[in-house]
């Protein structure tokens, strides 16, 4: 059809991106499909410019096909239980990891602050609020991100030298990864709380229950984790903020081992009683092993895969293989999903926690459409949980091997997120976690969806091309 | 358009039925749909002339209604275990009951012969194959169906009188219900096995495991059942092939009590490990559950709900509330799905066990779209599971107000089987069932998907329009 014909014909009209348009031409009843689309990285002549350079670079396919290959590959195993101070790389005495970037005190947000005053008083280096704030103000105690001692701590995720931490390896790769034990919900550190029932807590965890479970562990021989990972998510979980399944299969694995460990009466029904009053024990085990899968892709020339995303309350960081220790960040997002009754929005502590690396590995957000029931948790309907799965196909590399997800027809997870994919489409990862209260100690407040910002892709993208578009 | 006219137009042509006239216009390239139809009743004049005779009787829909209100806000609770002789009512010291409609010895099957000789030699009436056979055939046993005394067995379902039963109460309608626990699988008494090893097993259930379980209940004050039910179908359970979830939670729900029980510790140990050790645990309860709440709508004047499907091996049996007391059966049929390795379609027994219950409130084949990952056991894929649900809305009078499937927008799943509608449309209740060896004590050789015959549902709907459209 020659163009000047084109005015002759009845028009059908697709729209692409401002639905505007669309909606005008709806209004005068002329037939008009309407495609979501959006320019290429957003329009960003930067962004577009890097990634024309990067598309000639068939190794990066390669490099990205690598890590999906380690992902995959990879058999995190639950090998034990230890001392941070003895067994984490890196900690000293005066150390206090934490979740998400590099951050210092006077950035931290109210419950990271909360949880590092509780670990000082739980570490006997201060005795109250004020004498713990004086410390870690003073510059004595040396902060570090949890992810850079190969460890993961959900929420404020503070590891301090006495705590006990589960010891992850990973079968395949030899690295290992580390996590402390899930406290449970209410008043808990990892939401900043700090008083007397906290530290009990604590300190019971480090007499009794590490001690327990350890034992459990030994006897074991080790825990495979991939396993109760995998069937966990044909039973509802996507194992970030659903970990029910996950939990009582592993109670079940851990009870004949636990049995057999002959522990004092009293100390077996406290450790039986205190996991089982917590549908979320699991999540400090789906988190670790994630990162042990992931870690084994770390530092793969030409890889553009993100093998960290994690949140410190004040910002949002990831890490990319390629480019081996750099940080990208840019602010932590506002939650946006359901509150507790008595919250309201002004009660939102901003995006927090290492727990979107269960997203880094395709699962959490990634696993929504194998936790469908989780929309009553975090708001929206079951659909919407089945697109955000099908949406994160588009960033991934590939899928897991070992994850499926029954109502996709047992299709594998979406796996090793491309942030060149992520710049190119606009489509930023899913991410389904917690909202923490803003004051330290108030605890949970809601759950919901949120995204990384655009700025940690686009700066990560821009240094990826800056190193391998040369 | 005048007919005339028809012939001059270009045809597009929606077949209704016999997908032959379909084959041939599509072979011919005229463009064609088929529609899956079947004529009324399958187009049975003494059925069509009932259900217009049924159509002219509003009081059947009020008591439907009646039916499946009674089924919503029935509350079955765990909330004790007895032996079968002091609980079972009408059961005496040669009573043996077994699952499915009335049998005798003659036309018993393999699995239920082999239950019948083991249930004798527990009972110490015999000592081995021969003289319990002869016993079993002199006349001096009384068989009985176990759901003519408020009880319900898998596969055989055989209840003898020192068994030890769950005992389930009907907290709004204080009516009860029964069941055996369940031996787990491999070489079983339900499956037909009577070896030493089934013998030994069914004495410890009855010495340890039955007053172990039985504390732990009376420390309870009583299990809910059905939030357990509720549970499990958003964790991947439909509780009657799939029982992961539920049984994990029950585990975790009984966990504190046992552990208050005070039990030896040999004896928690095995308890314990005994349950963990069988995902099917659950069904022995979900059984007992869905028998307490469909017996509650028994016998409502008027009502067309079927509130038993029932098999022995040999035949299938229905019961309808309004016309109590009265069994309609036909041949139970052949299971359609997958074999373990090693068995063929020869080694098959007809369908067997109460377990159908759970399908005649909603669960089992009615709720399959709850338990996407079932298909990998009996056959096909998620979105299969997903229409069997659909489909059994046509033949329900309305849905659960305590299960819900997430998959459905969390609809309630389809309950109250009335056998109207069964006849009307043709569709026949979507059972999905364990595969029983034809001979005695091999075991489960597969699972798959079944229905009931035609002749139950239009025998029942022949004398129920005896009765109710005179």
């Amino acid at each position: 059809m020659a163009i000047k014909d084109l005015w002759n014909e009845k028009l059908k009209v697709v729209n692409l991106g401002n639905p505007g348009f669309y909606n005008d031409l709806i209004a005068f009843n002329v037939p008009a499909v309407n495609l979501d689309w959006k320019p290429v990285a957003n329009g960003d002549p930067d962004l577009i410019k890097a990634l024309e350079k990067l598309s000639k670079r068939p190794e990066i396919d390669a490099a990205n096909r690598e890590a999906l290959n380690r992902i995959n590959s990879s058999q995190p195993v639950l090998t034990g239980v230890g001392i941070a101070r003895d067994t984490i790389p890196g900690m000293t005495e005066n150390t206090l990891l934490h979740a998400g970037p590099p951050i210092d005190w006077n950035h931290m947000s109210g419950p990271l602050r909360g949880a590092v005053i509780g670990a000082l008083i739980f570490e006997k280096k201060a005795t109250d609020y004020a004498s713990a704030e004086k410390l870690a103000a003073s510059g004595s105690i040396k902060f570090s991100p949890c992810h850079e001692h190969n460890a993961v701590g959900p929420m404020a995720g503070v590891v301090s030298p006495s705590m006990p931490v589960f010891i992850i390896e990973n079968k395949t790769y030899k690295n290992r990864a580390y996590a402390t034990m899930n406290e449970g919900l209410g008043k808990v550190l990892r939401y900043g709380a700090y008083g007397e029932e906290v530290i009990k807590r604590l300190v019971w965890m480090k007499d009794v229950l590490a001690p327990g479970i350890k034992k459990a562990i030994e006897i074991s021989g080790g825990i495979e984790l991939k396993p109760l990972i995998a069937q966990a998510l044909h039973m509802g979980d996507e194992v970030h903020n659903r970990n029910k399944a996950a939990t009582s299969l592993l109670i079940r694995t851990l009870l004949p081992f636990l049995i057999k460990a002959g522990l004092p009466e009293k100390d077996f029904h406290e450790i039986v009683t205190f996991i089982n009053s917590n549908d979320h024990f699991f999540l400090n085990l789906s988190m670790p092993a994630a990162k042990c899968m992931l870690e084994s892709a770390d530092g793969i020339e030409n890889c553009s895969v993100a093998i960290i995303m994690a949140r410190n309350g004040t910002e949002f960081g990831i890490k990319v293989s390629g480019l081996k220790g750099q940080w990208f960040t840019g602010p932590a997002g506002i939650i946006q999903g359901l509150l507790f009754p008595g919250y309201t929005e002004a009660d939102k502590n901003p995006d927090i926690g290492d727990s979107a690396i269960t997203e880094t590995v395709g699962l959490g957000g990634f696993s929504m459409a194998s936790a469908l029931a989780i929309v009553q948790f975090v708001g929206g309907q079951p659909e919407d949980a089945v697109n955000f799965s099908k949406k994160m196909y588009s960033i991934t590399v590939g899928e897991s091997s070992a994850f499926s997800i029954p109502i996709l027809d047992f299709r594998g997870s979406p796996t090793g997120i491309d942030i060149r994919k992520v710049v190119e489409t606009g489509i930023l990862p899913q991410i389904n976690t917690g909202i923490a209260h803003r004051e330290a100690g108030v605890g949970q407040v809601g759950a919901g969806l949120v995204n990384p910002p655009w700025e940690c892709f686009r700066s990560a993208l821009l240094a990826f091309a800056e190193k391998y578009s040369k």
